[in-house]
């Protein structure tokens, strides 16, 4: 492909007019936004208004005024909208690990005697750690066990409570057939657990109609939800009367203003929120979702998956270092909206792209990430990175003493 | 007390200067920092500052160039300095809620065969709860035991894995003796874990100085840390090698970025932190404390105290009515900073307050609380509430049908 073809494209995209929703900074080409989500321009005032008005005036009334109470289920309801949810199945809560355990603990309790939580090795480690720290909390009455994913479905037996998969694999970007997956773990009388982290607001997802039961998820990647911003859980409408939460907090009580001793469940989804809810991070998300909402999900995902592609044939017919391998699958219909090579200098050649301007990540031992969000990417953008890449790599730019001076957060 | 009188200690007031740290709407007499503490002055600008700059130019270079991932330990150092306690022993994470069952479940891991939690009936509900939800998990291998509050010193025995105790009572304000419970626990081979909610950035607190073992707490009532602002949690040095978080995420793993497979924890009080550390609450909850560290703890204590005993006293003199009943301790020592009237119209009383202007809260059934958070009130303006509040019951102004329409947070 020619710059000028890139250009082309840019021309016809649908989605171009999302860009200036955003304002990155001059000269960076940001390939980062499946880690950390760039802000939407409107997302300043929304806090703006949140901190000094409704915060400053409203004080402690803005509870009520500005329904800061109902802002998780509100919130929850939008993202339901971007993965096939109804509304009143999602709100926002904690973190994806906290809420990890939650949907853990509680498909247990709606499948007592079976001992079994299935994952796959080398899914997201806190995928893991949370079912582990469940396991060691419980005795090992409730154990993770952990197949390689080509050996993941005939793992799934009549001892298995559920299968906690993410959907796009952090790493090498490999896709699970929702629909699929979650047919073969129901077959086995198994729930299905979704990590949606790297999936939300990037491809086009259907939980219902995959009649998945749980689901997780951070907003802080493709939803531009911003630092950290508050996570979220699906429980389908058939699940919530009888999921156990362990993480029993006021707010998850059937009247948290009544101040009872003793807990009664909220029967509905505000059931899974525990304490009181993040508005700063809550204003923040949904000024991102508000944006989200704007563009066709399938629109996003066939654009991020054209950007993904022209960055991988561009890349692979430009590079000339043999050393530089695509991990994870290579047609598009199997994969995420980001890409993953490995490389025998990935910190190092992550550190050269950002030196000029194009910002990667690396993933422990050897990879060099990058992720193509529709929003605020053009076509150009991404055929001036992966020249950029073959470049670095032609030229071992790489090779400079401080590209390999590891950060704290690498 | 005549207004004059109030006007004179105003002006005699070492804390007077921090007024102007605030900035509250005009004709509001704001009671109600024991819930939700109004915003400093500059947390405006720190937003501002972590969303436009860190966020939208640094992108996520900040995690290491703004030292986000430092931040839930770097702000818990500052709040250890208001709790007597050490440099990491404490750290920002998730929700009071959810910190309270780490820690339940943790101080069970260290007291292995004991089955009871205790805590006093009447706690503040997410603090029974969150045992409760515990209890529940572990199929009653743990029990929350609650017991009238002049019963508990005696009902600590050999089973007691932990007492549980609010410092200063949420409804009743009457304060525990910090080091005397704590010893009485030591004494049965329990542990005492703290809610220190309505204690931290009100009273002085000396965790180490009474050899306290767990403590958690709020940050957006006295601290100013906004709505839903992270909440904290502390270990003491000498727990934290032995103690195990039932919930283990990526981010309290020893190396997060070396993505095992496995959980290690890590040894020291980050492996109490769970998911992605949320970042604009952790912000806007520095800025809070950065203005806190400021003010003497034992002056803000001492100015909290004579404001509510002014309020106390004027009140009590011009009340004709005689079903305003205060609640909890009359005397200073006995109790935190804010004052809690039982009335028959508690509710509409509230209301009626507020039309008014002076902001206070009601707690059900029929309780009328007034917070006096020190940092930005005046002797005049509690005086000024006092009136208020004899004039709206000598005129029963809160006889009017709008003032009892129940919100939906009452």
């Amino acid at each position: 492909m020619t710059r000028d073809e890139a250009l082309a494209l840019d021309a016809a995209d649908p989605l171009a007019r999302f860009h200036d929703a955003f304002a990155l900074p001059d000269g960076v080409i940001y390939l980062d936004g499946n880690s950390l989500g760039p802000p939407p321009r409107a997302v300043h005032d929304r806090l703006t208004e949140v901190s000094r008005r409704q915060w400053g005036e409203g004080l402690v009334r803005s509870w009520n005024t500005a329904d800061w109470i109902g802002a998780p289920t509100r919130v929850g309801d939008k993202i339901a909208q971007r993965i096939g949810a109804d509304p009143g199945e999602v709100t926002v809560a904690d973190s994806t690990t906290v809420n990890l355990f939650k949907l853990a603990a509680g498909a247990c309790s709606l499948r007592p005697g079976r001992t079994t939580i299935l994952s796959e090795a080398g899914n997201f480690p806190t995928d893991l750690y949370a079912v582990q720290g469940l396991g060691a909390l419980l005795e090992d009455r409730v154990r993770l066990k952990t197949v390689a994913p080509d050996e993941l479905l005939d793992a799934i037996d009549e001892d298995t409570a559920a299968v906690i998969l993410t959907q796009v694999h952090y790493k090498t970007s490999r896709r699970w057939d929702l629909a699929a997956v979650t047919a073969a773990a129901h077959a086995k009388g198994a729930l299905m657990l979704w990590d949606l982290c790297h999936s939300v607001g990037a491809i086009a997802v259907d939980l219902n109609g995959a009649q998945a039961d749980l689901a997780v998820g951070c907003s802080y990647k493709y939803l531009n939800g911003g630092p950290g911003a508050p996570a979220f859980l699906f429980v389908a409408k058939r699940h919530q009367g009888a999921i156990r939460s362990p993480l029993t907090g006021w707010m998850g009580h059937a009247e948290p203003f009544a101040f009872e001793d003793g807990y009664r469940a909220c029967a509905d989804i505000r059931g899974q929120i525990t304490g009181t809810p993040p508005i700063l991070g809550l204003a923040a998300l949904e000024a991102g979702l508000d944006l989200q909402l704007q563009a066709v999900p399938t629109l996003v995902e066939a654009k991020g998956l054209a950007l993904a592609e022209l960055f991988i044939a561009e890349a692979q017919a430009r590079a000339a270092d043999p050393s530089l391998v695509l991990t994870g699958p290579r047609e598009a219909a199997a994969r995420g909206l980001h890409v993953s090579f490995a490389h025998p200098q990935g910190y190092a050649l992550v550190q050269a792209m950002m030196a000029r301007g194009i910002i990667g990540d690396f993933r422990s031992p050897d990879i060099a990430r990058f992720g193509f969000s529709p929003l605020f990417l053009s076509y150009a953008q991404v055929w001036d990175a992966a020249e950029t890449l073959a470049d670095v790599l032609a030229t071992r730019a790489w090779d400079r003493p401080e590209f390999h001076q590891r950060a704290a957060v690498t």
